[in-house]
């Protein structure tokens, strides 16, 4: 398959060439006359739209493959667009699908998240006279079209034409103005992030360069709030150029002599640095004719010398169309490791949007030199693989990792790598990481989780003996750990109490365990028995708050009392809940994959757990939005006979959730863990049970699943799953073989 | 003369080292063997709190000879110093002399001016736990002295002695620490001006660097608010180190959210830039006994690699006492210039520290390496002499300048040469240039005057050419006139109306008159006959609004009627008045310095001139604090009897006005303008019409006055001026011969 996989790539060129109109020169290149094969565009399957709507909260702007930049259009603030408005509720995305009102595009944001970061460094072109107010130079727009890498619209108010797109550092855009007077803003205050504050200073004509202030995730940890650091360029010399600050609204007797209080300033021409939590910059233009403008944004979470490099390593003199064909190029590399054959038009959609969305969130940290802010002091550091960042590991140990682990294990093994460096920068594995600071969100300790469950898949080429350390130290240090809160009790009682934490002692307790039982799995395969006795046997101490009376686990007191009374139903929908973590007992009793046998065995064996199982599907109790029970219907497969559930309950969730819509996605795609949900489930394949090499297997959406394997991790090219219709039912085939069981090690999988 | 000047410097080494206990090693240097005669320490008579009550606005901090940089305690916020506190009402100094609490050390300063500005940059030791509210951390002080170049208080609450002193572009600190834990903050939210906006970051542990934005000088043109950079290096490596941000206080349902709100943000160990408005950065030692650190701040208005080299290059490896030693060495170097005999030690004291006054304002602008920004836009310009600001010609040209062309003409020709760049930069010459900026503040046209004053005293190496092309520039250009509004009344009817200027119409009139005598002056003196002719009979256009009713000047409406009812009173303690800015009729009828034969005239004599003259004194409505009749007293010498009158009048404000105490000065010392009146009327000569090389000669103070003059400018070494008591009243001696003259011309005096 070697010369295949050569051959491809470089028909891509001619292909997107072709696509997009170019001047097919490179086709003349006499390598590309192996060229003969049919060559797909896995591109055309993704609708970037899908999750803009019904809080997907990602957003169809174009990013390079796990991108630190992201040309966002931006609608989320302003009257206009209420009452999806950021400034009026809890927002976490700087687009929303139905939102009829465009501030500009952002340049670096956070896709699939639940709380409002980033959404800054903020573009938007205009015409007439200047007007730096979001709030009034704010527009309709139309004529919004999006493909991988590329998005484009008609601003309405202005008659501006917009196309953008992007690679890894750097936000590309081409404004098509009419005739007359056209502004080029670049706001700096308006932004999705909670922080304030910027600097800016325009370096010449072409050029302006800044800093921006985000940080504050979830509204934790505002003491590390960070700047990220940009460069832009202009393909044209600005005619005129300046910044404006709108100071904040002075009271007292001072405001008396400020005849200027409360207005915007703008300093034409200006060149020195200017700060404040309301600045921006400007370039103006005169075009007798119709002209279009190229901006490049470069950022950079190091230095503005960083920003700038980037900016010009990536994109150096590329115009837009030609870094446009790369982009195309690129995610098509990464889309065709999956080929799929069968399923209608919109599964495809649905399939490849799913996977593009896997490949957004962890991204890119480091510049393009190597260098990242070390966590929290964000000194400069350099390293030589990727350093990934946003690590919403609470969501992802689920199953992101353990898609990327088959798919992209080269990815997945710079991962790990960057957890590592988190751990020598910090003293702790991440939890919810985010350019280069720890923000705390939700519970437990997942970073090991997938560090077990990556080495056990034999991608072992990371320090093992490090990141042993690391998961321990999390695991047994008593005071001051900063991963495991409430681990004394943990430790002493098996569980956390309702006095041990405000809230979520039950679901904390879980994850203790997972984490416990993912040490316990590195253990026996490090060979060190002891530890492998001691975190099995902690792995399972959830047991101690499984309660007979409902047949589900239930919080405990801290003198070892439950917690009375008891309604099993409270804290759904994100209600706070003494027991449990964005949930109730329904949507966490059976999170113990790892012991679904013990969990068996609790609730009075197989009949009364498989009645318990599909109660929480009746009573409307399973949650489809939320990670604790998103591995509920594979559960199914572990009892004799009540198999072809789980095949049901997949088609029947896809169907109902996953949708070439924008409201396509659940909810929050949780950077990615809702797409790789639906990844999964359409190839038939899931990994029920972090940290073990396992998957459960069930009748796929497709026909036949191609994924091209990485060589340098497994022995075989590819991994073929197929299905076909027999007069017995559906037989499921794992390359050449027809595979009836109903759990497939990682193994027989790929080797 | 000039060997003994040698010998003088040499000597000064010697003095210094051994006033500040250092080695005398340098007195092994054998060319100081010639050392021979006294040398006088004229820096013992200055003393820098005169000026610091009674809103003269001087500050006690060491500050070089126009120094860029200057260490002012800074004790004007916060209830404590009610009713002298800045947020309260208007204030324009970092320090009172008689406010008790102290908030720390501000780094760059105005000397004497009437509106807040600057003030910002400010440094505090503390000790025990980390506080950053300045309201909380800030304490009352004792022990304070303060001689030239240096200043030392101790600050109660932490027991801190503090001792500053500074070069041109660097303000130097000693903090004597007690053992325990000490603190050092450097807070850039605090500061006199009206500007907000600072960004800070810890380079190591040693070295801090950023840039504060300033602005708005009397609250005029918010729109070119501009930054000043620091750079602050330690002389101990600090054991932890950090910044603060204190955010602005959210409303509305974000505020909900953030259990931060409203609180200050404390980053330890971090390292990159923080921008805010309220912000800072500390270094925190523990001292196990009492230890000095020594602090150095580098300033500049170009870069932060720009303060950092000033900072080098100034001080390099140099200690707090090098540095002292070097600064009181330049300043008696400068002070030494005029050497005076007799008078009480009081009388020195008022004197030299005058004459320091006048030394402090224009100050540097230009970095080490000659950079500075251009006007408005601050791109980076480099010149070679010095690029003199703080330019507040309305108050300066009227003496400040007279005294620097007699005594310092090369600074003053650098000056001119600095107004000139000014004018190539921003197309206009000054009016009240500050740091790049054009305030606009006051009125009049007043650069014009002080570059004929100037070159009509043989101080020509400047390009008189471009300064006669911008002379007439302002003075004739009709439209858009950024130096003379109203031009166009003022050129068809001779005057400015109420309707042309909402105040001030007659003042200004007199103001451009001043300035048209001027370009008429420079036209003779380059054979421009036309232009003589012209500007002459503009000159005196003045004429026109003199109402013989009242004797006195009064505005005009449009139509040419007089205003009505008039009250010539009204308008003193600068209330706003339609005809005069900042004084009334009487403060301003006078000011025609260059027609006094035609005021005579006017007024219909010399007896009703003379009575009239008297009025202004006797009907208290002379103003010392304010410039406009600051030259009335020296008038009486241009009538024959009366003469004596001008020795009475100026020794009896000399005594009401000038005292060797804080409330020393009249009011504000106007950039130096009320010290050059009192040096001028000290020596016994007034420079009693700008752009009239001549001056108004009167009894001195002291006995003798010698002025050593610069022989690149003057024939004479030195000028003489001396008095002696006969039978027939006081002799006075010009050089060695007795002058009984009551003007003596600048030719006269200097060859």
């Amino acid at each position: 398959m070697k010369s295949f996989s050569i051959v491809l790539s470089r028909l891509l060129v001619i292909l997107f060439i072709s696509f997009l109109g170019c001047k097919n020169e490179t086709s003349k290149d006499p390598t590309t006359k192996e060229a003969v094969e049919v060559l797909k565009d896995f591109t055309q399957y993704v609708n970037p739209f899908i999750g803009t709507s019904n809080f997907g909260t990602t957003n169809p702007g174009p990013i390079a493959v796990r991108g630190m930049a992201n040309v966002s259009p931006f609608n989320v603030a302003g009257s206009q667009n209420l009452p999806l408005e950021k400034d009026s509720r809890w927002l976490s995305t700087p687009y929303i699908n139905e939102n009829p009102f465009l501030m500009g595009f952002s340049h670096v944001n956070l896709s699939g998240v639940g709380c409002p970061e980033l959404g800054v460094i903020l573009a938007m072109p205009t015409t007439g006279n200047l007007e730096t107010n979001h709030l009034k130079y704010g527009s309709t727009y139309s004529e919004e079209n999006a493909t991988v890498g590329y998005y484009t619209n008609k601003i309405d108010k202005y008659n501006v034409k917009v196309e953008a797109t992007a690679t890894t550092r750097v936000g590309v855009s081409k404004y098509h103005f009419p005739a007359g007077d056209a502004n080029i803003l670049l706001n700096l205050g308006l932004g999705l992030t909670n922080e304030e504050g910027a600097m800016v200073k325009v370096v010449s004509p072409t050029e302006i360069e800044g800093m921006r202030s985000v940080g504050s995730f979830c509204y934790y940890k505002p003491e590390e709030a960070y700047p990220v650091y940009f460069v832009v360029r202009f393909s044209k010399p600005a005619d005129k150029f300046g910044i404006w600050k709108k100071p904040r609204n002075y009271k007292g007797v001072e405001a008396d002599w400020m005849t200027y209080n409360d207005e915007t300033r703008i300093k034409e021409n200006y060149t020195k640095e200017v700060v404040g939590d309301s600045i921006g910059a400007f370039m103006r233009y005169k075009f007798d004719k119709p002209s279009t403008v190229e901006m490049k944004i470069g950022v950079s979470y190091v230095s503005i010398e960083n920003a700038r490099e980037n900016l010009e390593k990536e994109t150096a003199s590329k115009s837009f169309d030609d870094i446009l064909t790369d982009a195309k190029k690129e995610w098509n590399t990464y889309l065709s490791r999956i080929e799929v054959e069968g399923g209608t038009a919109d599964d495809k959609t649905i399939f490849y949007t799913a996977l593009y969305h896997t490949l957004i969130h962890p991204n890119t940290l480091n510049d393009f030199n190597g260098e990242y802010p070390k966590m929290k002091t964000r000194e400069t550091l350099k390293t030589d693989g990727t350093r990934y960042t946003v690590f919403s590991l609470w969501d992802t140990y689920r199953n992101l990792h353990q898609l990327m682990s088959l798919v992209y294990p080269k990815q997945q093994s710079n991962m790990i790598k960057s957890m590592l460096q988190i751990y020598d920068e910090s003293g702790w594995l991440p939890k919810w990481e985010l350019n280069a600071t720890e923000t705390t969100t939700m519970v437990g300790d997942p970073a090991g989780i997938i560090i077990a469950d990556t080495y056990l898949k034999g991608i072992q080429d990371f320090d093992v003996d490090k990141a042993y350390e690391a998961m321990k130290k999390s695991a047994t240090q008593l005071e001051n750990n900063a991963l495991r809160p409430g681990i004394k009790d943990y430790i002493e009682k098996g569980y956390l109490t309702t006095t041990t934490v405000h809230s979520g002692s039950v679901s904390t307790t879980q994850e203790y365990n997972i984490s416990d039982f993912a040490i316990a799995q590195l253990a026996k395969a490090l060979d060190k028995k002891d530890d492998y006795n001691t975190f099995s046997e902690r792995a399972i101490s959830y047991r101690k708050l499984f309660d007979k009376e409902f047949n589900l686990l239930r919080p405990k007191n801290d003198d070892g009392s439950w917690v009375t009374p008891y309604n099993p139903e409270a804290g759904a929908n994100f209600e706070k809940n003494l027991g449990f973590i964005e949930g109730n007992a329904w949507q966490y009793t059976f999170m113990v994959a790892h012991d679904t046998k013990g969990l068996i065995e609790l609730m009075g064996g197989e009949t009364p757990f498989v009645n318990r199982l599909e109660d929480v599907f009746e009573k409307n109790q399973f949650d489809m939005a939320n990670e604790p029970d998103i591995n509920y219907p594979f559960l199914f497969n572990h009892i004799k006979g009540q198999e072809y559930k789980t095949g049901l309950k997949v088609n029947e969730l896809l169907k109902q959730h996953f949708k070439n819509t924008p409201d396509g996605l659940p909810g929050n795609d949780d950077t990615g863990t809702m797409s790789a949900w639906a990844v999964f489930s359409m190839i038939g394949i899931y990994p029920v049970s972090p940290a073990e090499p396992n998957y459960a297997l069930f009748t796929p959406v497709f026909d036949k699943i191609t994924i091209h394997l990485d060589k340098n991790y497994y022995k075989n090219n590819e991994l073929i799953l197929s299905k076909k219709s027999t007069q017995e039912g559906i037989e499921i085939k794992v390359n050449t073989e027809v595979f009836d069981k109903h759990f497939i090690s990682h193994e027989t999988l790929t080797n």
